[in-house]
């Protein structure tokens, strides 16, 4: 079986793990959110697909779930005594190398896909992990900041301002203009299975549909389309997709969410448990639905979450 | 007192704590070796003035003369991990800070010897300290490899041969071309001493007068000249003097050095006192010269050392 996922960081990296469990001869092709990517100290970051990278490769740090294990902060440090920040950016010594490593292939002329699985070749995460695009996407977010509205990027809204001021606006900046890169949209037309992990809808989910000929590839597959809700009774289970969702007019509830992307996109949409009043609207939207528990509170979860997905795909693909 | 050092890396480092113990108030501009400085990484790594830089600010690894105190090596070690290297040179995830403020810096367009300062701006060496040039300039080695004749870096030749095969050619690529970096032709001008550090002959204080214009600079400065000889009892107290020596048809003697450097340079020279026999050769080639203890076994050893060679320089001036 060939599954494409949609991944964003932690969310997404978490489920992938869940995926590889429950279905472990299945072709895993995950795409991936790069439009939180950042240049730090003249490196190129890509935090989602180092997270998907790590946790999959067993580099992760189980506890943050972003970062590497048995990680230190030395370099860090340092640039701080140079006075060279940002600080609120926690690069850590052992995550740099991978940063060095795709920055000075990217100055060599590879583009991020090829950097990407050059990375992998270490890590072997156990799937192929694509870049959404090999084009510069940034998300930028409007806010008021000190009685200035700006636009401040995705990761220093989340990071250094905690998501604390209101999103007035979401922006992938570059997205227009971008291109799904090398093997994405064959990897989508061969697809089985299409699946929206529990990322968040607007930033990581969002940012990737926004990359054109994405959204409508997934649309034309002809395979189910499943995804699972990020928001369980009425918040997000981690990040801030109350906020950005505020931010496209989306109100925070897992019913909402699957309306957002629409019978169009969507065959099938788990809710949690205690969204089990959620159900019926989803289903009045045209989407196939059932409450099943969302909480990745363990790889055994996880993989039933992962196998509940599969078996609402087998539904989609018979109704 | 205005005193110019032309200084290496360990040696010139070190000599330089002792020349700020022996002459706390002098105003000391040191020039720096840069033809050892490499590209790893996509990093510009400065070693030489690294060494002075963290030895006078209070961040050197005392052991082993160069790189950070409390160092950790961890992005090193994922380096390797992901293949790449070179693993033979031994970058401290705390010295990589440096090494990425500066080449972030010269991306943004600063040349060195700006960059240079800025970092002081941290240490506070208590010296000025200026590279040779701005300009790239490396100084490589050739050698019979496998039965192959090739050029290799100098860092290569040092760091990764060990210096075990002769180094039958020592070339500063880019020297010629080379400018004297900003300051460096007025410290030399306005110096009141020029000294040479027991550093290495031919690729630390040969390469920064290989920079058109300073080696006339110095020749023409009016100035007391005085040199401390780094060949003891016919071996190099530390590094591979003897093996560039050779390279440049130079004996590895105290006294052939300072005939090296010639009396059109050189007033004053000192040689250790296990080579006192060397004092009537250097005479004789119009160098004034005295044996005394050379090794630079601790701070105070060190300072007597600077103080024999400001003694040296007056009797110098007086001749």
């Amino acid at each position: 079986m060939r599954i494409v996922v949609l991944a964003g960081g932690i969310g997404g990296a978490r489920f992938l793990r869940g995926l590889k469990q429950a279905a472990p001869d299945a072709d895993i092709t995950v795409i991936g959110n790069t439009g939180d990517d950042i240049h730090l100290f003249g490196l190129k970051v890509c935090p989602d697909l180092d997270t998907v990278m790590y946790t999959l490769g067993g580099g992760i740090n189980e506890e943050q779930g972003w970062g590497r294990s048995d990680e230190t902060f030395h370099l860090k440090e340092e640039l701080a005594a140079y006075g060279v920040g940002p600080e609120w950016f926690g690069l850590g010594d052992r995550d740099f190398a991978t940063h060095i490593v795709r920055t000075q292939m990217i100055t060599a002329g590879f583009p991020l896909s090829a950097v990407t699985e050059a990375l992998c070749d270490r890590w072997k995460p156990g799937v192929r992990l694509l870049p959404m695009t090999d084009d510069r996407v940034e998300t930028h977010v409007a806010v008021e900041l000190d009685g200035e509205r700006k636009a401040v990027h995705l990761q220093e809204y989340w990071v250094r301002l905690r998501a604390s001021v209101p999103a007035e606006a979401v922006v992938p900046v570059g997205a227009e203009q971008s291109k799904p890169a090398p093997g994405v949209l064959e990897a989508i037309a061969e697809a089985d299975v299409i699946l929206f992990p529990p990322s968040n809808p607007v930033v990581s989910v969002g940012t990737i549909l926004a990359v054109p000929g994405i959204r409508e590839a997934i649309a034309d597959a002809g395979v189910p389309v499943v995804g699972l809700s990020p928001i369980v009774g009425d918040a997000p289970v981690r990040g801030m997709a109350d906020k950005v969702l505020a931010a496209v007019g989306v109100e925070s509830t897992a019913a909402a969410v699957a309306e957002h992307y629409g019978s169009g996109l969507l065959d099938g949409w788990l809710v949690d448990t205690v969204d089990a009043d959620a159900v019926t609207r989803v289903k009045a939207a045209g989407i196939l639905c059932r409450a099943v528990p969302l909480m990745m509170t363990g790889p055994d979860a996880t993989a039933q979450m992962a196998r509940e997905a599969l078996t609402l795909a087998e539904e989609a693909r018979e109704a």
